[in-house]
């Protein structure tokens, strides 16, 4: 479930207005600008923005980067864009990280829908005048490089079936290759990249019910290079995506100086899916309630419009 | 430009009528199933599926398949298909082949616009339960599953926008590696696999500048194994997939013993694209016309059939 608390009625011009008062003259009223935009949804957003753009002609995005600043102003930016277009920007900064942050890449790449991930290649075509693949394949190598391309560029079947046999079969090529390091990396590859979710699923239980541990637990101590990092990263968003949620969130707060692009990145993407399973997994493992810790990490406008979008009210 | 003379005006369900006629009781009228089918556009041969189906409560594909043979049979089949479904078809049938067909694969992902093979991935879901890319890595392996598995998941950017900078710094990778034959081939394949066609196209064109020769004229006296193959098929079709087919139908008709597959695949797919262009570069090349070979070379409802997406008349 999301956290996001959106009203069913809202009146697109009335919310531009306020954001107009909000920005307009000396000074910014930021919480006027949480208030309203930490609380509507994707399709209310954009229809705000073109609502404002139709009465004030100019861009809400461009004022309100000119308006705001630091991760408060990140979050907002990435907030308001349109999801296909956000995780294009999400995926083209990663691709661009000095820090090689190629694990946002595959996330995006696993977690999301065949049909989502589609319309993310294509925003990033309008966007950027190349394909995700073309620099995701420019910025890599080796086998880091098939697999990351392989990723960007799957459109799994997204069917329920099921086949044991092949799961089975997979899960012991995949056991091997874990336990040697050299078994078929290829074959990995090609398992990762084409099989449907639900094939992988019972793949990875397979495994389980055969090794006693999950392989994602098994790569955990092993992952030591790029390319065992990102599979461990495909096979957790896969098997898990909210569990996986839950560890970025953890790690991103646990830092000392918080890792505000994992937190931003999180809250943003999942405020309006299932942020609130997210919580919920968060306080089974942290015995502490994920706002609480937002609260005390974080400060000013950023942490106000976290919580919001986090449902806690402002 | 299309062979195919399709009416502005036509009843689906008089057509359906027609091809009711035409098959119901003993026998069949073949050249009034031709006369109808062989003169109908992509939407107008849905609209007629459609009206047989409400009509007669039956499948007008499952009822010509009962009537027809041989390879009059196949083409029709092929032909009345929604053409991203037809093009599943054709791949499935290429990755199942005992023959592995695999060129006819690296022919629809090279080929095919962008959103065209998007659909053709989504059809290929429907009718196999499986992904595209997921059956052709299942039938390949190394270089060759590498680059099949990167055109067919390939969402190109399609503006019109080149690098020439680019354009020669890649032109010189692809020729060390076809120079060396060991050059660095996980970067020809990343070419290959994720630049916009026309920025390939300049890549190509830089080629020809810089050594006197294509590429592909290059590849041909070299490709000796799958891969190389499937890059020499790849090159051509991106290059110029006229002069592509064009050699395709030359091969096909050149045989002893007629390419069936190859010749109908090729009529089937260009007719209503620019399979007026490709029989000029045949007439070119060939000094004979397409239509006077294929009348000497194939016979029956088959010829009468090929001949009027021919536009030929019957």
């Amino acid at each position: 479930m999301a956290t996001l608390i959106a009203p069913m009625n809202h009146s697109p011009k009335e919310d531009a207005d306020v954001l107009w008062k909000a920005v307009k003259g000396w000074g910014t009223d930021e919480s006027a600008i949480i208030a309203i935009m930490g609380q509507r949804n994707a399709v209310q957003r954009q229809q705000i923005r073109q609502a404002y753009q139709d009465i004030y002609q100019e861009d809400l995005i461009k004022r309100l980067e000119s308006e705001l600043s630091g991760n408060f102003e990140k979050a907002m930016y990435r907030w308001i864009l349109d999801p296909a277009d956000r995780y294009a920007v999400l995926a083209n900064v990663a691709i661009k990280s000095i820090n090689k942050d190629y694990h946002v890449i595959v996330e995006i790449a696993s977690v999301l829908q065949p049909q989502e991930l589609l319309a993310v290649r294509h925003a990033y075509h309008n966007r950027y005048k190349n394909s995700l693949e073309e620099d995701v394949a420019a910025h890599t190598s080796g086998y880091h490089r098939q697999l990351l391309v392989g990723l960007v560029s799957s459109f799994r079947y997204d069917g329920v079936e099921i086949n044991p046999i092949l799961a089975k079969h997979e899960a012991d090529i995949l056991h091997e290759a874990v336990k040697n390091k050299k078994g078929n990396i290829e074959e990995v590859i090609r398992i990762l990249i084409t099989r449907s979710k639900t094939q992988l699923k019972a793949t990875f239980n397979r495994y389980r019910d055969d090794h006693g541990f999950s392989i994602s637990k098994k790569l955990l101590n092993e992952a030591s290079d790029d390319f065992l990092k990102a599979v461990h990263v495909a096979i957790r968003c896969i098997d898990d995506h909210k569990k996986y949620y839950e560890k970025v969130l953890r790690g991103a707060l646990k830092r000392i100086g918080t890792d505000e692009d994992g937190l931003t990145r999180v809250v943003i993407t999942r405020a309006e899916k299932d942020l609130k399973d997210i919580k919920e997994l968060y306080y089974k493992r942290n015995s502490v309630h994920l706002e609480d810790t937002v609260a005390k990490e974080i400060s000013g406008d950023y942490k106000k419009f976290l919580l919001t979008l986090l449902g806690k009210g402002h």
